[in-house]
């Protein structure tokens, strides 16, 4: 297998795009990653996206977008993982020019949510849980994570402000990262104040919809030997359903998808300098930081609370705001994760940059952590 | 990369299953597959299919199936491209083994179509094709086929009733297999008597949706000397809406992601002993022959009234009773025209069996054309 680097990347900013259809929010990605990467002729295309079936009347965005970036006759295909579809499209890539197969592919997640009402949006997000065990009881998919965390105070003794330190230092981050939705710094006492979405989730720990899409451009290393490179990429499942889990607190994909990428890398926790992981809903990057290694279990909450999680802590996370400041366009999620881990490895992350950089990894996760896909980021040896 | 066997089939009967869930659907067909091939533990999980989210309230059925297939910790994903779901994720299946990625690949296509509203269906499948250019204006996925029949007879000079040996062929072979939806055959006079669903494609001219999953188990050669081969694979794209397109009775996809395959397999369409093309409609059987190469254009017609279709024929299509026989489950459909195939190659077609095939060609149409699958499987040259 050929080790792959990123070539190029390309990012619409997260917003309530209104003017613009999903294939143009896709294609004004993927030509910017073409762009930058300074390629015209892609071998193969993956989508990454969860629900542009129902929410914007259109599948088949594989060959969608591949038509309108004027790459007839390629290979494209559209991946689901609900809102790992991003990252599962990475993995389809990374395989593709790894094995030869390709020898330039395109990966895109794009998700355009603003469309639909409401309860449409949150009856199309509940088809990422079990319907027949979950959703049918009516539990919403905000309701399943609100549970989630609500062992986790109970078990571990937290009290609700004790997680403010991770939508704190989202929204921090967030405000440095021009294409992030919200952009304003919050406070403690904001936090407190949050109005309740699911007890005890408010406001404040849950990631907002968006419409967006990001786009990375891979080769083979030889072709671009001071590139970024990929040194991890692991995939696993879980149960679907959270109540056929031994222990619902820990994130046993997380786990085996982090220490399969930790393995290919030669690495461990300690060598990782930032995380972008999935922190949909506050509890889950405590889980997520848990799982990989970088806390005890019950002690993610304390390594936010002790600053580690900052830009110039022991391991920051959400760098460009996470998807509570920089938006959850769910389909894009774990694109716009692996651009930014991109972007820092490069030292084009702007006012979000973080000093000394060389090792980045992302975690994409899917439903209440069904489907969870790990990847490590590295700069060259040489720079 | 590796050369791929296939080591395991396994299907559902194509029915209205009432009593079955679509998970049930993909682990039973999966299941099957894994006991075909004595394999308990895979490390990769492909599932094709077009609208679970819209049609059965699930998604994220890579983790589903993986997970009431007990197969905790394996990487799963779901393909979609709309009709031609399965080819594709048999075509990731195909690159995950190849590559050395993967040693045991489970790919499943499973679409359960009976659960939603009739009118639900028609929009549902209207989303495979352009939905701000196609589809916004009213047209069904049924009217653009046959608008592209209509033109059909128009440039080639041929009447409704010249199609007839297309249907009647697929009836045939379709009472043959026990896992056809439709086991009766029709006669030219059943045929004329089609009540129209959109001129003009009658009844007869169209597949029918149904229930069903279909599964195969993927390995090396290495480890399965004497199984099915695939020795051609290859998926290229089209526009996504037709009047794009230079010449709307151009496969222009078929043609490249066949080319591509025979160059693979060092074959041509004289070695293909028989060929499961996708008959969503009549005329795209047609085209699907044309621009393959086992007719020139306008020929495909005169090909199928001169005999040459049939089991005994040059070239023998639909043996199992093709989409309009044994039904068109739509995300399903790609895998059961390669279990059919794999079957026939292993001599274990049943009533259906076509004497003396050593090489047989798939192809799995998503949309009107948009994307094209194309698969050579082959016995090994032992037997």
């Amino acid at each position: 297998m050929r080790q792959v680097a990123i070539l190029g990347v390309g990012q619409m900013p997260v917003r309530e795009h209104w003017d613009v259809p999903i294939r143009q929010l896709a294609v004004n990605a993927g030509r910017a990653a073409m762009e930058d990467a300074g390629i015209q002729r892609v071998d193969g295309i993956f989508v990454g996206n969860m629900s542009s079936g129902e929410m914007n009347q259109q599948r088949h965005l594989g060959a969608l977008v591949a038509d309108f970036l004027g790459q007839w006759g390629v290979e494209a295909v559209k991946l689901e993982a609900a809102c790992g579809s991003a990252g599962s499209a990475m993995r389809q890539g990374i395989i593709g020019v790894a094995s030869g197969e390709m020898d330039a592919a395109l990966v895109i997640g794009v998700e355009k949510m603003t469309e639909p009402q409401g309860k449409e949006i949150t009856a199309a997000l509940a088809t990422a849980a079990d319907a027949d065990y979950e959703a049918v009881h009516g539990v919403s998919f905000v309701g399943l994570n609100a549970l989630i965390m609500r062992r986790y105070m109970h078990e571990y003794g937290y009290q609700h402000d004790d997680f403010a330190p991770f939508p704190i230092n989202a929204h921090a981050n967030g405000a440095k990262n021009p294409n992030a939705l919200f952009r304003e710094p919050i406070t403690q006492k904001t936090y407190a104040r949050g109005r309740i979405v699911a007890d005890p989730i408010t406001l404040f720990d849950a990631s907002p919809i968006g419409d967006g899409a990001a786009a990375l451009l891979l080769v083979p290393v030889e072709k671009a030997p001071d590139a970024v490179r990929v040194v991890g990429s692991a995939s696993a499942i879980d149960t679907l359903a959270i109540h056929d889990r031994e222990d619902p607190l820990w994130l046993k994909a997380a786990e085996i998808s982090a220490n399969k990428a930790y393995g290919q890398a030669g690495l461990g926790p300690d060598d990782i300098d930032l995380f972008e992981l999935h922190d949909a809903f506050s509890v889950m990057a405590a889980l997520s930081l848990e799982a990989c290694g970088f806390a005890e279990p019950g002690q993610g909450v304390r390594l936010a609370q002790n600053g580690d999680i900052l830009p110039n802590g022991r391991i920051p996370i959400c760098t460009m705001g996470g998807l509570k400041a920089r938006g959850h366009p769910v389909g894009a999620t774990g694109l716009y994760q692996l651009a930014e881990a991109t972007l820092q490895l490069r030292g084009q992350a702007g006012e979000a940059q973080i000093d000394g950089v060389r090792t980045a990894m992302t975690q994409n996760i899917g439903g209440s952590g069904a489907t969870i896909v790990t990847h490590i980021l590295q700069k060259p040896q040489s720079q």
